[in-house]
């Protein structure tokens, strides 16, 4: 096990100042392309019009051409003839050239044409060089139509061809080619059905293909390239020795024994950067060989998009001449407190979302692995370097990932998780697509805490109180007194034991739990299903310390399903249509009501309104009876107070 | 002539509620693609993983896989050992599967290696499952990915890949077919050196593909058809009858002698809306034939733009079931007054720019046929139907076209008119591409208002005192008293009189002008240049009233030369560069001093300095002197107070 651990760690800032000051003066080549395929190149040098537009004085209006003069004079009581006849009045379209003799124009709309098109009367004079488009009245040959670095957009592309301008001198794209490295890597293509054992399907490659195409840039991707040192080496020079204007390496940027990329980028070249103080993204290596870029990538998805965007998508920019600008922010009031490393600027993946007057930013989880909290945020709250972290409650800056309309209008929906959420997202989406619905979960009572606070739009609870059987409503009395809260229910749902296909541990009852060897996971405090389970145990008289793995929880059914499914633990306690999901057994405990509970006060908000709606649709309560262990009987029942 | 002017004008409101109610419910068919082609795409389906990710538990770290239960008790006090040889720890490296019988990951950085590598002492313990990535802790099987309706970004498609969907269901793009009509049209291509005299480039369908492409759709452009009743007729047919999803005519969509098109899409099928309330844009027509929507384009370049984005994309975006939000906005101080008659929808083509802290817009001129006043706007201003306008001073609100930063950092420069203006854009722009600069002319007189009313960052001014020859201190002092304006002087440069090619009237001084038939052209009330003339009457005791067009003025010294090259007047007084630009004689009459005037306040802001960086370049003395006409000698100066 051979180790270099970066020694040398850089700060964004040093790393970016460092590398872009290497390359980010040097812009591409020009090129000269046709106009008509230019929109969105970027121009090499200054564009000067060709021809005037228009090129000669045109009609502005469909109606009469005239001299002005003959005109002069006319007016209500003193109505003039004008001979069309003899050509001292010329019928002209909108466009078409002014005869030679004449001066303005009159609109058609202040003619009185005689039935034979003689003549025509007017009761109003035209002023010299009226309803005249006059030669260069747009654009004249030789001015500037656009200066060097201007991006040409629809629009642009129109001024060119009018102006004269058949082919434009433009930044050439720049060229990267990216190289996935890894024998752990497969291709999805070559294993549809799954992938073997062990290996993990290559996906970094398009995603940093599409990020560098967004930024202009051409792009081509080798095939996977095994961990062997020689290999790579060899694959790299060639590669650089190629068109190429900046290689990305995926990954083997980080310190393990087959973590190639920074040796050889060494023996090739020159490393500038080892480790960078940014999490996701630490392991990114910046280095040159033959004047060229070379980037490290780290193999996490998270790491790779997060240092791709930090480092290569504004060096591509700068390689057009064109200007970066930093990502739109908005003010959000954090959900959540967020300890963070002092000494390492942290990227935390956020979903962002408008209550009332003020932003909220509901952070998602950390692991650089999970591709799925870039892909549900739609906000990135950076952490400084500095900082030990950001509080619950506080004003922070959000780095918006979408646009910010898009963003004022997610709903945010906490609380308890049920697979129902997302037969609803889509359903809402079908019927509206101006509301994404984004949900996390923190459990019923904590989304009782996050309703209390303001921090969400929807909360979904399940919290039986076991004095009389009913959910939710006297928690709510207890805990959000005096505030306004509806609760329509979503579904009744069973909970039960989720346990591997033939229960072959034979789970029947609650007191299974307590088998000699049998391996349970729990919910996390707070959920509604922990309670459920709390007051089985209480109400039997059993110690939970007994059950092996009472202190081991997970925060979502799904969670719950996939720790039975991979042989980790024997049972956990679970709605049925996690288990289903799966093709799981399930032994059943009990039915009970889920109910998303809402302020009064947004319940005539659009947004809810939208929600609402689509709870009371047959086709949400199919598809919802299709997941299985679900009754829609009671949905979208506003629950009495 | 026939006409039938529209009768039923709609409001854009209405217009769009017609229009879209008839097909905006009607989504494209959905089809399955490649999940690495998906970029931009739009789900037409919930897409839900096929795998988990990660599909097996593997290491987090590089580091020894282990059982934590062999690690407890670990401390800096009670080291223990680890065997590798044994199997009791195996070396990992990330994303490497965690042998069947670990379940945890020590850090290498945290273990001691013997120099063999048989051992490995920690002083600390790990608890079950750290380190470790759980199957599905990204990824469950079955989960859902994305609902319908989502826009598949690069992220996404790692999350596709990573989830096994190779494959992904999306709407298909739109189909559009553009049909370019009009016997005036030419094909820039055909024509390279110059279009026929009355004929026009023809430019829209370009433009009008851009913006279909942009909105996720696939456009074909049909050759150009001549204005032909039974041509466009069969033509349009066919179109509809083939796979266009939206077919758009351009133009002949006004009331001309040769628009055929709301004749021709009456007979084929319905008209829905002739003339829209909205200018520029009037003249559009919605109609559907074969249930297919047909709409008529107007044939000015910003009519079909704005009749395009206010009709069209959002049709498109709604045929791919996304939602379409409004432009971002801004709130600008109005820099003009721009009257406006109530009863239509007006859209002004702005430049937006932030002065201090608030954010000033400047109109453009208003023309429909110029495509200039879109491709150098950054801004819309929409004064309403029931408005009569808007005035000067007056907070409004500005749809913007560009990023908003983009918008902050554009430089206003307004004042007099200069050529060497384009040159400091173009420079500025190579040097630094984060600062626009947007120039629009109002004089010099009027370039000292707008700086006495904070609306400008830059006035470029040359007013001659004849008192004492000195120039623009004066006038500050008078017209800015109190206000801290600096001078610097950007040029010296020749005005005289501007002729065609070999003089052929003979001007040789200001006497000329009034020689018999002699056709003057001149410059507006308060422009340096008329403050230059008037100066130059009154020294030689002329009557201003003698000479021939005195009363008729344009805004720059292009247009002067452009009246004098298209033969409309004999000469006019201006700058020699303008001449010189357009193949001009010119008869010099005095040299004068050109300044750039600027707030004192804004002296030390980066923009400025850039500005003022450009000025002293070598590169922007030589560009000057290239065009001639000029003298650097005093480039760069800040002129004394």
């Amino acid at each position: 096990m051979q180790r270099k651990i970066y020694l040398d760690m850089h700060s964004r800032e040093e790393a970016q100042r460092l590398f872009w000051s290497r390359f980010g003066q040097r812009t591409t080549e020009a090129e000269t392309i046709p106009s008509r395929l230019a929109r969105g190149r970027v121009t090499a040098a200054p564009v000067t019009a060709r021809f005037s537009s228009p090129s000669f004085h045109s009609a502005a209006m469909d109606g009469l051409a005239v001299r002005a003069e003959d005109t002069f004079g006319a007016s209500d009581d003193t109505p003039r003839t004008l001979r069309i006849d003899t050509g001292e009045a010329v019928p002209v379209n909108t466009g078409y050239p002014l005869p030679p003799d004449k001066n303005a124009v009159i609109m058609i709309e202040n003619v009185l044409l005689a039935d034979d098109g003689a003549t025509g009367v007017i009761r109003a004079p035209v002023y010299p060089w009226q309803h005249v488009r006059k030669v260069g009245e747009d654009i004249v040959a030789t001015e500037l139509l656009f200066p060097t670095g201007h991006q040409l957009r629809p629009a642009d592309i129109g001024a060119l061809l009018t102006g004269g301008c058949a082919t434009v001198r433009v930044r050439k794209r720049p060229k990267v080619v990216i190289i996935p490295t890894g024998s752990e890597l497969v291709r999805l293509e070559d294993y549809p059905d799954a992938p073997p054992a062990g290996k993990t399907i290559e996906s970094n490659a398009t995603v940093l293909a599409g990020l560098a195409e967004q930024a202009g840039a051409e792009v081509a991707i080798t095939p996977i390239i095994s961990d062997d040192f020689a290999t790579i080496s060899r694959h790299l020079q060639a590669t650089v020795a190629s068109e190429a204007d900046l290689v990305i390496i995926n990954a083997g940027s980080s310190a393990g024994s087959a973590d190639y990329t920074v040796r050889i980028i060494e023996q090739l070249g020159e490393i500038l950067v080892h480790g960078i103080t940014i999490m996701p993204g630490k392991p990114t290596i910046l280095g040159v060989i033959d004047h060229k870029p070379v980037v490290g990538i780290p193999g996490y998805p998270v790491s790779a998009i997060i240092a791709m965007e930090q480092l290569v998508v504004p060096l591509l920019a700068r390689m057009q001449g064109v200007h970066v600008d930093p990502p739109a922010t908005v003010q959000a009031v954090l959900a959540k407190d967020l300890p963070s490393r002092s000494g390492i600027e942290e990227f935390r993946r956020m979903i962002v979302g408008r209550i009332d007057d003020r932003f909220v930013a509901v952070p998602l989880k950390q692991g650089a692995g999970a591709i799925t909290t870039l892909t549900r945020a739609n906000g990135m709250l950076r952490i400084a370097a500095a900082s030990e972290g950001e509080i619950h409650g506080r004003e922070v800056t959000i780095e918006l990932l979408v646009p910010r309309p898009q963003a004022e209008r997610t709903i945010l929906c906490t609380g308890s998780h049920d697979l129902c959420l997302d037969v609803l997202g889509d359903l809402l989406r079908k019927q509206d697509p101006a509301y994404p619905l984004a949900s996390t979960h923190v459990g019923s009572l904590g989304g009782l805490m996050a309703l209390k606070q303001g921090m969400c739009h929807l909360a979904g609870s399940h919290l039986l109180d076991p004095m009389d059987g009913s959910y939710n409503t006297s928690y709510i009395r207890k805990h959000l007194a005096g505030r306004d809260i509806r609760a329509v229910t979503l579904v009744h749902r069973e909970q039960g034991f989720i346990v591997p296909k033939g229960n072959p541990k034979n789970i029947a009852s609650i007191h299974d739990l307590f088998g000699e060897g049998i391996r349970f996971i729990n919910r996390q405090a707070g959920s509604g299903t922990r309670v459920l389970l709390d007051y089985e145990l209480e109400r039997h008289h059993l110690d939970p310390d007994a059950i092996l793995g009472y202190d081991q929880d997970e925060y979502t059914h799904m969670a719950v399903a996939v720790a039975v499914l991979s042989g980790k633990v024997d049972t956990g306690l679970g709605i049925k249509s996690a288990a289903n999901a799966l093709g799981l057994d399930f032994v059943p405990l009990v039915e009970e009501r889920y109910d998303l509970l809402l302020p009064g006060e947004l319940f005539d908000t659009p947004m809810i309104q939208a929600v609402l709606t689509v709870i009371n649709t047959a086709d949400f309560r199919q598809a919802v009876e299709a997941l299985g262990g679900y009754s829609t009987r009671e949905t979208g029942r506003l629950v009495e107070r």
